[in-house]
């Protein structure tokens, strides 16, 4: 069962009063060979600094949530959403972060109210100690990518993005993978097989996690080796089956980049449009800044700039060389 | 002569093609005491970093600009804004900076191509050096707030406001103010005499620079010591003439805050909503969030972030502490 127009606007109605609409900025297109303006989508204003909040809440405010509360296993964007939105709905969350993880985003999932664990070396550490807490309390778990409640709740941010542009509808629109929740997500609301609403869905992975990319070249969702810059956002080792469904039918084509072109848009991005990306929520404008992406004269393309959870140190550097 | 909505029309239609159209973005009103949405319109995301290349294409696009082109003596926005506009415009310019001016400024300044001369301790010394050298050459200057075209573009951010917000146009607008040129630009759009566009315009200054508030308390521009976070944006010794005439009939009042107040704004900016200003560019929202203006139950307010130009360094030491 996937997600439908009808699934993603009900998620919406539900979680509306819950997230922000982000604003759309429209920068020159000139510099990227097309004279329609480029439509940046400043999802990364959103609460928690990542999308993920929408799938988070749709999946508190739709399905049974014991006592027991949510868990979840994630040192990154999703722990920090699912602490968020538990947080705002009043509900119990328990988030399990191995060592490794950033001590600012310990610190943010904190500040949510969240009770966390901080223990074990690796994410898989973590999976397995928040696996045993489900099991043994009856909370809930919520999938980060892969669950149909967290398809619809990404897809939101498509419905988003078509009430905002009407007429102005990009023709292609540009969206960074990790487990590919998001692009599937956008992909089920604009689906190209639909009358309305026609427009191309291009993802974009680092080359050095690009779970989808290899699964539709292999033709099912397969493992991957993960690293890179982009890692700790877009790093999942595996696509998902629902998000490969979705995927092969509805997106155009995956574009993987090397880490260098990555840091080239976080840059351009803070020292020209003074917007703070972390990796992950650049990739998606560094497919045109690099010429990866190359649009016609007189393609509108749109970018959606998906995370800002960067220290603000790691991006001076960055801006600075 | 003081701007009329009419000169304010036409100053858009002139510059339109060279500013970018910067978005709102609304957030809850509840933590600040009203149920409506607060609207804060990024115009830090504006070319070269704060509102100012506005007046600087106004002047640059509508005045005769001679074979020596333009002269500016600043280190901060305003050098930077007329770096931008002649380069865009294919207007030589030649901008005078004292040896205290960031280096990061500096470099942005050169990075627009501008012929830079760094000499002198104080701003008095740059401003000196770029007189002699206008007298000499023929080059225009370009006052920072006190001109008629400088206010005339500065108050584009009005209609532009109107225009996007429509019927949600807010009641009351908090604006910074330095010298004044982008208060008295939009306090002339949205005149309390129009029948049309009524709205409430409230400046905010530091009490460290707080050149306007004590012009209107005593009746007349005067001059007043400088320092504090925002001196570098804000630090105008005297407020215009021009500026003074349009602000104590269309200015319903100017709030004063001390610096911890802005740097608190600029904290909670990058922390709970992801956008990075400088001190000067989050004063407007300080006045908000230290609840030295409280809101009615009803009342839609917007906000200004009108600058973004800091080091991201500095912005991390007030983000963490």
């Amino acid at each position: 069962m996937t997600p439908t127009k009808d699934d993603i606007q009900k998620a919406y109605n539900q979680i509306r009063s819950h997230i922000r609409k982000t604003p759309i900025l429209e920068i020159s297109g000139n510099a990227f060979g097309t004279n329609q303006p480029i439509q940046l989508k400043l999802e990364m204003l959103q609460h928690a600094g990542s999308f993920k909040p929408r799938g988070a809440f749709f999946n508190l405010l739709s399905r049974q949530v014991p006592q027991a509360g949510v868990a979840a296993a994630s040192g990154g964007n999703h722990g920090a959403a699912v602490a968020y939105a538990a947080a705002q709905l009043g509900i119990k969350a328990k988030i399990f972060v191995p060592e490794i993880a950033s001590p600012s985003k310990i610190e943010r999932i904190k500040s949510y109210g969240a009770d966390i664990l901080v223990q074990g070396d690796r994410y898989a550490d973590s999976l397995e100690l928040c696996t045993a807490y489900q099991q043994k309390t009856g909370a809930i778990g919520l999938h980060a990518y892969d669950g149909f409640h967290t398809i619809c709740g990404q897809g939101t941010l498509g419905l988003e993005l078509e009430n905002q542009t009407g007429d102005d509808l990009p023709d292609t629109l540009l969206v960074a993978v990790g487990g590919g929740g998001l692009i599937s997500g956008i992909a089920s609301w604009f689906s190209r097989f639909s009358q309305k609403g026609h427009i191309k869905i291009i993802g974009v992975e680092p080359d050095k996690a690009s779970a989808l990319a290899q699964a539709l070249e292999q033709g099912q969702p397969v493992d991957v080796p993960v690293s890179g810059v982009a890692a700790d956002s877009l790093g999942a080792k595996r696509t998902g089956e629902m998000v490969f469904e979705i995927a092969k039918n509805k997106i155009e084509r995956v574009i993987t980049l090397p880490d260098d072109a990555i840091i080239a848009a976080q840059r351009t991005l803070w020292n020209d449009y003074r917007l703070a990306c972390e990796a992950g929520g650049a990739t998606a404008f560094a497919a045109l800044l690099s010429g990866a992406y190359k649009p016609a004269p007189n393609e509108r393309v749109g970018v959606i700039l998906c995370g800002s959870n960067i220290e603000l140190e790691k991006l001076a550097d960055i801006a600075s060389t």
